[in-house]
C-alpha cells in the first residue's frame, strides 16, 4: 500500500559519520550522548523541522537524515549557536570523518505492508 | 580537515526501510541477500552512478543512500527491468515498510580527522 512521505518539495540533510574509537564509547570521551540528546531537543524547536531518521551500528557508519520544510529551516538549524558549538566539538573530539549533503527532495513515496 | 564530497549538483536517493521478521532473517525468506548483492553489481554499471552509503542494524531501520550524477542516471536505475522486479519482490516478501526520497544535492562537505 503506497503511503505519502512528506509533501515535496522539502529538504533532506544527509549526515554520514564514523566516530573515533574514543568518541564511539558512551561516556568515555564525555558528552557525546548528552549532546546528541540535546541536539534532538533543539532541532524539534526549529520551525519547519519535519522529522528525522537514524540508522547505524556501533563502530560502523551512522546515517542521520533530517527533513525540513524549506531552505530557511535548514539554515536556521545550521546556524543555531548551540548546534555550531556541538559541531565544533564533534570535529575536535568525536568524529573520525563525516559527510553532509544538503538536498532538495523532488519526489518521494512510501510503502507499508497491509496486515489482516 | 574539510574534504570534498561529490561536486554539486548531484542526486541523492534516500531509501529507509524496515524488513519483515521473515525478510530480516538471512536465507529464510530466500533471496534477499542474493538480490541485494546483485543490485549492488547492477547499479555500478549505471552511467552516472557515483557511490552508496549504507547503515543499519538487524531488526531496526536501515538507510541506504545512493548518489548519482544527474536525474537521468536516477531514472535509468529506477526503470532498470531487473531492479523493478526486485522492488516488486521486496514489497511482496521482504519489507514491512519503506520510504524513498529522491533529492538534488545543492551543497555538501566532508571532514576527515588529521592524524600524525
Amino acid at each position: 500500500m503506497p503511503v505519502a512521505a512528506y509533501e515535496p518539495p522539502y529538504y533532506a540533510v544527509v549526515f554520514t559519520s564514523v566516530k573515533t574509537e574514543e568518541g564511539g564509547r558512551d561516556g568515555v570521551a564525555g558528552g557525546y550522548g548528552e549532546t546528541n540528546e540535546r541536539m534532538e531537543e533543539l532541532v524539534e524547536k526549529i520551525p519547519g523541522y519535519l522529522g528525522m531518521d537514524h540508522a547505524g551500528s556501533p563502530g560502523g557508519l551512522s546515517i542521520t537524515v533530517g527533513y525540513f520544510r524549506d531552505a530557511d529551516a535548514v539554515e536556521e538549524w545550521r546556524s543555531n549557536a548551540e548546534h555550531l558549538a556541538a559541531q565544533k566539538r564533534g570535529r575536535a573530539e568525536w568524529y573520525e570523518r563525516y559527510t553532509l549533503h544538503v538536498a532538495k527532495v523532488e519526489r518521494s513515496h512510501g510503502f507499508e505492508r497491509e496486515h489482516g
